[in-house]
């Protein structure tokens, strides 16, 4: 596979076959890949950095993370592939548990990503004991499986690259739900507590930074933050418009 | 693979899984999946419908293709695995060429992709004959082999979801060219004589259509078109977030 260094999305060529490498070894899904497409796709609307409305999400949300009695950060195998150092960094910082969750799964994939963790150095993986599972009412897909000592009782979870379904489940179960999601229009985006429009590999650096500072109690509202991102895209189409 | 019905997102999954699936029979790459992501989202933004402007696009590239002495219509993975029956359709009409032109190698997929589109009704498919490969000039990627009888030779060449270099490259070797891409703001939209900024599946219909109709010499400007579709993923973006 040889990228030519020439080309002018190099950076982002390469970051994708960190990805395509990935699916290689069993963490990601084919599903996955996709996702990350459309993850390149609205990155580079917002033009590949983290905004300033991004920024004031992911204050809020070192706040909200730093005030939880029992946070639990959400993995999928596209998290794991692209920020496993962030997630480990992040579970110490807070003392949260990692629970591994997936949309597209066989039980040998979660294995894999749990491994994955646990080499790079994360204590305890839950997700993968059959015997813990517990359900989480109005959901269809295999993410409803949670664990009892972790989702399944979080006050917080950090869910990055949700489905919609979900996340609206784990409102219903009264959780405070940060997420990544860099469409501010999904459902996920909407219906989330904090929701920070960002690409994940920038904002978890970003996010581990503000949880090791002392709490700050933000003003945030997720609305009109999220209508900021919107005015941002819109912003910079007309931007590159003006450029192209 | 069960996707719940009741995902508002149901048909793109479908389609999504429809890509999934070729993956699985050898036709699509990993970064094809990707690629395919990427289209997801920027579909999104444009509302997942046929724009104006791209109809306008569509009616141009017609007349384009009416009028080529020899067009041929470049095939990868991805347009393959989702619009065979338009492709053959549109190269009956026009008496077009096919020619199987890949980003991400290896011939064995090449191979997969002519067999799909011949065992569909295609008499010829070039690109795959090692005697007949020529070189354009000024690119890097494995795509710049092109057949002597095809793309090498031809005056206006039909090349969806094209990466910028080989358009640029095109160009140079004083080709027509008309693109399917989703983001205006792409090199490969910007270069080519006629951007159609549409879902493939979607456009390939009506250009099919449009190709059987008498031949109109529309008024067309690409670079205005193009800077309406921007207009109207603003105005869609704003939209959204009325109803968000």
């Amino acid at each position: 596979m040889n990228i030519p260094k020439s080309h002018p999305r190099f950076v982002s060529l390469q970051t994708r076959e960190k990805l395509v490498k990935a699916f290689g070894s069993g963490l990601v899904a084919k599903e996955g890949l996709i996702a990350q497409g459309r993850g390149e796709a609205l990155d580079y609307l917002i033009g590949e950095k983290t905004s300033k409305s991004a920024k004031k999400a992911i204050s809020a949300a070192a706040y909200t993370l730093q005030n939880a009695k029992n946070p639990v950060i959400s993995v999928n195998g596209n998290f794991a592939a692209l920020c496993t150092p962030e997630i480990i960094k992040l579970s110490r910082i807070l003392d949260a548990k990692i629970e591994v969750n997936l949309f597209y799964g066989p039980e040998s994939r979660k294995k894999a990503i749990a491994r994955l963790l646990k080499k790079s150095g994360a204590k305890e993986i839950l997700g993968t004991d059959l015997k813990s599972a517990r359900k989480l009412k109005g959901i269809d897909s295999a993410r409803r499986i949670v664990d009892k000592d972790g989702i399944f009782s979080a006050d917080v979870v950090l869910v990055p690259l949700e489905d919609g379904d979900r996340t609206i489940a784990l409102k219903k179960a009264k959780k405070k739900v940060i997420t990544f999601d860099l469409n501010p229009l999904s459902r996920t985006a909407q219906a989330s507590d904090v929701t920070i429009v960002d690409n994940v590999t920038r904002a978890m650096k970003l996010l581990v930074k503000a949880c090791k500072k002392k709490k700050v109690k933000p003003r945030y509202n997720n609305k009109e933050v999220l209508a900021e991102s919107i005015s941002e895209i819109k912003k910079n189409l007309k931007r590159r418009a003006r450029l192209a």
